[in-house]
């Protein structure tokens, strides 16, 4: 089976068993507004690789299903919390859970998913060793993801945000999360614990890797909200060209381009959207961005050879799916 | 020793621990919220009975402490993310956290403080079977907590707020996280699962009489803010003699009464406040609610002589304490 089938395989199969967890008709101020939020969407794609990887592996996915459907829980507990963080009021073209019932409800919902995860990894099918071991890496994906996310929210203000501190926030807020999966996958399966840190420093380049090409999508063919370039400047998002913007321009250019990521969206005009992209193309930034990008994937293959397995292809069609579906 | 005290010196070894998992001086966006908000106090109570039980059933308190530490950061957690779900400006005097830091920082505080509660917990100097344990006591904690809080945060809109519902709510929000500390310090010790679900049933009479005694002190002596009188129907909390009183009184009292409740809090009056404690006069539901608490700390003690083991006295002398500082 090609990747892109067994990850809509897995990922349909998830989304049945998610209805099970947490039953879509259950009239208690929770469900509904998950609901309402998971079914803006989302492919499934990081728990259907945690049951790939576990099949790849040698392992029964059957014993990686708690897991997978822990992360996916967890994922779209950051999507609603964050969706209050950064004030964004809709998603896939349906207001967000807290436009449409309240930041109290939303954090709450976004908690009781969280709860979720836990348990269900606490009910995974195998031994008591290995649901530690799952458990160690919900905790720290969890945690890691929760501080890159705190240096994100306060990046724009920040007035020494600098590449470094950008990759730093990426490899957190992105990195862990993106691993998870498969090191879930490969935990159940039973591989050592050299495999796993591979798997994890995979994380660290493909994780960036993806976040700097989404932000280079925003200034080339514009994000989903009607294909629009230049919303992450509006909402002043700390981007990569933002952070390499910051770090080569001369004072003046780096003042001007600072106040227009500080101002209220409503208040950044087409004009500031332009001279950022004209900054931006000035400084050289999204050359540098994509070569930045191309040098972590090239290094996540390099990581991919140094896995201590047989049987690793499966990482390189991970690796090459999502390199593609980057590009 | 007696309790008190024993309190008293645990809730100091805990104090200082906390400072070990999350760094007062850690300059990233999560201590510094964190700390403005630990600093504001709190005795430390439930770690503290989570070590005294553990020790008094014959465990060693020091294979308890990452459980204790864990109650205590989830316990905050709440606390952080309940002051941006009700609004509330000021907690002890001081700003709350979302005034001080704004709403994003403040929501993801709260999500780390969730994160060191798991990962303490799976850092506990125990087997793995006694981890497992107490990530589920944990994990079922928050859980319940949560689906409490949901209940809490729609209540007050709820046409058919009843004391069945009113018992549902506390028993979900306060039932479970007051007995889990010593449901954890009992899982260290090794007892079995008969006396385990007895301290969790004491914990559905004792929090909810905990919390009519908490809704009555806002009647008659007011809480911490000034000693005001009525703060809690300035804010709409559904308490046990709103649920009494929508219970009990005429459509026209219950109409008024709702209207009253759902009113924005700067809008409610003195003389709207003065209205509400004359139904509530009018129906018996402060006496009602009075003897309502009484019978559940009598069905506290009832619990306490099933549970199956010999030197059970601890919990005689936690519910006393407890109810003592309820009156």
């Amino acid at each position: 089976m090609l990747i892109e089938e067994s990850i809509r395989f897995y990922g349909a199969k998830i989304n049945e068993l998610l209805k099970d967890l947490i039953p879509p008709d259950r009239n208690d101020y929770l469900c509904e507004p998950i609901w309402h939020h998971m079914r803006t969407g989302g492919k499934r794609v990081r728990p259907a690789l945690c049951l790939i990887t576990c099949e790849a592996l040698g392992g029964n996915h059957l014993e990686a299903v708690n897991f997978a459907l822990a992360i996916e829980t967890m994922h779209n507990m950051f999507l609603i919390h964050d969706d209050i963080e950064d004030g964004d009021t809709v998603r896939r073209d349906q207001p967000t859970v807290w436009v449409k019932y309240g930041v109290a409800n939303a954090i709450n919902a976004g908690d009781y998913l969280l709860a979720c995860a836990y348990k269900t990894t606490l009910a995974s099918p195998i031994s008591v060793e290995k649901k530690i071991k799952l458990l160690q890496v919900l905790t720290t994906t969890y945690e890691k993801t929760v501080e890159g996310q705190a240096l994100d929210i306060n990046a724009r203000a920040a007035e020494d945000f600098s590449v470094a501190k950008y990759m730093e926030m990426v490899e957190l807020k992105t990195g862990y999360y993106l691993a998870c999966g498969m090191v879930g996958g490969a935990v159940v399966s039973g591989v050592s614990e050299k495999v796993l840190e591979k798997i994890w420093m995979l994380g660290k380049t493909m994780g960036p890797a993806f976040q700097i090409r989404d932000d280079l999508i925003d200034l080339t063919h514009g994000k989903g909200r009607g294909g629009v370039i230049g919303s992450d400047v509006k909402e002043g998002k700390a981007s990569f060209l933002y952070s390499y913007a910051l770090q080569v321009a001369c004072a003046e250019d780096k003042k001007h381009l600072r106040e227009i990521m500080l101002k209220p969206r409503d208040e950044t005009t087409d004009t500031d959207i332009q001279w950022v992209l004209d900054v931006y193309n000035k400084y050289g930034a999204i050359q540098h961005a994509q070569e930045f990008a191309e040098d972590l994937v090239r290094q996540a293959y390099k990581t991919i050879d140094e896995i201590p397995l047989e049987n690793k292809a499966i990482f390189k069609e991970i690796a090459s799916f999502m390199a593609q579906r980057m590009s």
